[in-house]
């Protein structure tokens, strides 16, 4: 199937697949705040009969691990209609038998005619396997509608499935002098309500929320999601799940009166072997979980491995990183960052103020961090840049 | 007069009369890189016969000083069939017999009927009294039209004329992360070409390029418009006219091998009694222009005082500060700067390298420097941000 993903068939696309296809990614994006750890997944079943530009027969999207997948949805709600009928999903339906039934089973019992997906699962292991199996059973299948928009959807699962790590999101709150806080720390608050919104719903959206111990303590930050903070619709159920909260800390130096500790949700602290066992039993008792991991020669956590232990102890698709200069330089460093958001206030802080980033091994303008900027937009009375590192 | 500017009538005007406004404003920005100390204007005349929308008759614009004002070229253009028609003016027209006769005068010689003017003459002193001589002559005089616009061409004039100070504007060169050089000093190149031909656009249009003599060492900055980096059609004619090169360098520390003393145009260094005769002869011999003025308990220049200085006695209208981060955080602090112009790179530079701005005095979140944001446009690979302190 890899050629599929390289060289997607389009040519052989009609406009009402477009349509189609692209109606099922705005279901798959209902489930943004709430499918975790799965992928979003929107489905849509549509009858071409004779004189009609299609008609829709049957929605659906995956809402939440453990509740039925976007396709089983789409085909309760067509019923007998979806026989003959064709089916846009928006990622490889599944032939293993999970908690739901094999996705690609369900379809062809149904006996639709066609389907259409965007993106095959990128899980390497399964990748192509519902495809095959909807093939064997005599279903016309086409791959790669609007991949690159399927792909959008689901950057930490695809990360966690095919490079082990998740999709790491660099979240800070700067002047347009770039600083993040007043040289005593002070920095509450350098962005308005419409950008803090803006995080709830990335935090929302994530498995996990990183954080340094530094900036935990100075902020003594909850890291949690807040409803009445969302603007979202539905801001009540999404604030049910909290992402599970991670502090690097190396030597065990939360306090035990750390707010973050008594907000629901599990906070995970990730330290090495230079702790206090006697603080690490009062933080248990307080309710915090403990990973001792390996250190470098300066005493910190490996990050690559940190990274690859959370997607594959605890499922973390989307991390967001909340957090000082130091962790912050330190994840670029090690180009462990796939996504920088910067929310830019009208203001200047001055040379004083706290940088955004440490670097402290770059000297020379080669040693440059180079970007690309994907999105310059406003938000309320601040800015919004998204941008990637370059990796050329 | 003062009250047309507070309420300007455009209840009465037409849109013909926007249209042919509009017109003239595009003709005065052709003067944008030539006028200097002139403002930029432009006029339209116009015949209203029956039956048609209005017929332009006549077009001028002010070129450079000495040479005929915008008035002056239309009326010669339109000859006898100024006669009766309307003459629309982005300023008001003069009433005072300079090198080339009033304005007013010529005007009501050629009969024109009525005169629509989108702003009076800033200069308190004379404000109103063109408008007045016209309507002396029983010519109708309308204005107001279009006036914001005509203002934004001409801040520096206006800002000399009414406040006795040129329009500042501060352009920095900076990093995603507020950087403007590494700790080194190396900054070639942060920004891309485009960004740069911007830049010596900036140059073109301004009277005057400050720099602080440190900036000035660092980089053995030319403060040149080079014709070849303009990107403009008439970009050698523009080149003739080297912007005053203005120096801050109190203790006249300025290298005598300096790049810019062997550049066409004038460099004047500011300096205070802190300083050798010999160097001074010696930067005189080298062709610099040195003008000492009153210092601080720092020893440092007095910015306001310097600013007036060359408003009154060189002329200086729109003045371009091009420098580190002591000379524009001192601005800042002094509230002279009127614009910012960032030219921010995708790149990031890490916690060592230059900032963006030394503000000593701001060590609390109340005392940082708000502004506002007026345009995020790109250029090039690079961004351009233009914003305005905050007065309020």
């Amino acid at each position: 199937m890899k050629e599929s993903i390289k060289e997607p068939m389009e040519e052989g696309f009609t406009s009402a697949d477009y349509h189609f296809m692209a109606r099922a990614l705005q279901l798959a994006a209902k489930g943004l705040y709430t499918t975790d750890p799965n992928p979003r997944v929107g489905c849509v079943i549509v009858r071409y009969d004779q004189h009609t530009e299609g008609q829709v027969v049957g929605e659906g999207f995956h809402l939440r691990t453990g509740e039925p997948h976007a396709e089983i949805h789409a085909l309760n709600a067509a019923g007998i209609k979806a026989e003959g009928a064709t089916a846009y999903v928006t990622l490889e339906p599944c032939s293993h038998t999970g908690r739901t039934g094999p996705c690609a089973v369900a379809l062809a019992d149904a006996r639709v005619a066609r389907v259409v997906v965007a993106m095959v699962d990128p899980n390497p292991r399964v990748s192509g396997s519902g495809i095959q199996r909807l093939r064997d059973e005599g279903i016309q299948v086409e791959v790669g509608l609007l991949e690159q928009d399927a792909r959008g959807l689901n950057p930490g699962f695809i990360s966690r499935m095919q490079r082990k790590r998740p999709f790491v999101r660099l979240k800070m709150a700067m002047s347009l002098d770039g600083r993040t806080a007043m040289g005593s720390g002070e920095s509450q608050w350098i962005t308005g309500p419409e950008a803090r919104s803006q995080v709830q719903r990335l935090r929302a959206r994530s498995s996990a929320i990183l954080s340094g111990v530094e900036s935990v303590i100075m902020d003594d930050s909850r890291l949690t999601v807040r409803a009445e903070q969302l603007a979202l619709d539905n801001a009540e159920a999404v604030s049910q799940r909290q992402p599970l909260r991670v502090i690097l800390d190396s030597r065990l130096r939360l306090p035990l009166a750390a707010a973050c500790l008594r907000e629901p949700g599990r906070t995970l602290i990730i330290t090495t072997e230079h702790h206090s066992d006697e603080k690490r039993q009062k933080l248990e008792a307080a309710g915090a979980l403990i990973k001792v991991m390996p250190a470098d020669q300066e005493g910190r956590i490996d990050l690559a491995n940190m990274l690859s232990w959370l997607a594959e102890h605890e499922q973390i698709n989307e991390l967001l990183v909340e957090t000082g200069a130091t962790l912050a330089g330190a994840l670029l460093e090690a180009n462990a960052v796939d996504e920088l958001q910067l929310f830019v206030a009208p203001t200047l802080l001055g040379g004083e103020a706290r940088p955004l980033f440490a670097l402290p091994g770059m000297t020379r303008m080669a040693d440059q961090k180079r970007l690309t900027i994907k999105e310059i937009r406003a938000v309320g009375s601040d800015w919004r840049i998204i941008a990637e590192p370059r990796t050329d």
